[in-house]
């Protein structure tokens, strides 16, 4: 998506030869517009798969997450990354290891909001090792929906999380996706005349 | 706000006489349509008031913040409940007594995104006691940038949060007002006729 990789080259900043940083525009300042045209592009790349739910995590995940279901009219679901008091009901779970935060989280989402019958949209903001994927996966899993694939705002393809959702038979729509970030440049890799 | 006040009446549920659950589209589950006529509403409100900037808190106020972002077209800042290992700029910091977790957290925003020249609109899910709506506040006096008014989508008006903010001398915009959650029924606080 031509101008996400602009936004990228313009404003991202890299820090190390794994770390891009877009507080900017995504992770702690986020560009409302930018994040309604990534929502309209997933529902334009998914509107033949008979999405019901999308499903995110929180926190960056919301805001492309909820300009798709905007788009596709469908409930929006954010896994929660620590049980909340008033979050009663039973729970899926899922154990999440965040290379970034170097810590482990539980992710949960509420059984009453998933079923068998959905078809699942999974939105995240960033696809590195793919730990988070994975773990949406299988909380949709657990409720027995049909993941019908994964839509990636940023993907540094240059690790492994993308192999490790593909080598499990998913479909991942990434819309920029970060070949190197070799001496501080981003080189993307283009898959469209976008 | 009439369709958020019937979407609570409809899918909301009274725990006790202080917890009002609205998992189902606000807080887990988010109707996004419900919520871009949430942000639009907050654009009305504020037009006239120069907005520069939205702040938010993760996770729950980022759906509606970033519909008003789209909305009035101004970035939108979701302060993070603990720090990231890729914030390591300078921060604006606040501590957050939260009753409903029980636990005290430092909210934050990178110094780099508010600034003197800022005039904020303030927006956030609840206002029960006001402790986050106070914390964000802080943080834009921290700044020195104007904090023009706090949007709210639920107040507990049994509550004393809008009180304090009130007393500061800050204007709050409540789209639902609720008076009580006595008897497990929702008894609004109707201010207008839409």
């Amino acid at each position: 998506m031509k101008e996400l990789r602009e936004k990228i080259q313009k404003e991202g900043t890299v820090l190390g030869e794994n770390v891009l940083k877009v507080d900017g525009f995504l992770t702690h300042q986020i560009d409302a517009k930018l994040m309604s045209q990534i929502g309209q592009r997933f529902a334009e790349l998914y509107k033949d798969r008979g999405i019901t739910k999308i499903v995110t995590i929180e926190a960056s995940g919301i805001a492309p997450a909820v300009f798709a279901g905007l788009a596709m009219d469908v409930p929006v679901i954010f896994a929660r990354k620590q049980k909340s008091l008033t979050m009663n009901q039973e729970l899926l779970t899922a154990s999440v290891y965040s290379f970034t935060k170097q810590v482990t989280n539980d992710i949960s989402i509420s059984t009453k909001f998933l079923t068998k019958n959905d078809h699942v949209l999974v939105i995240d903001d960033f696809l590195a090792n793919g730990q988070a994927a994975l773990g949406l996966i299988e909380l949709c899993q657990q409720a027995g929906a049909t993941v019908e694939g994964i839509g990636i705002v940023i993907e540094k393809s240059f690790q492994n999380g993308r192999q490790l959702i593909v080598d499990k038979g998913y479909r991942v729509d990434s819309l920029a996706r970060i070949a190197s970030l070799e001496n501080n440049e981003v080189h993307f890799i283009i898959e469209e005349e976008d």
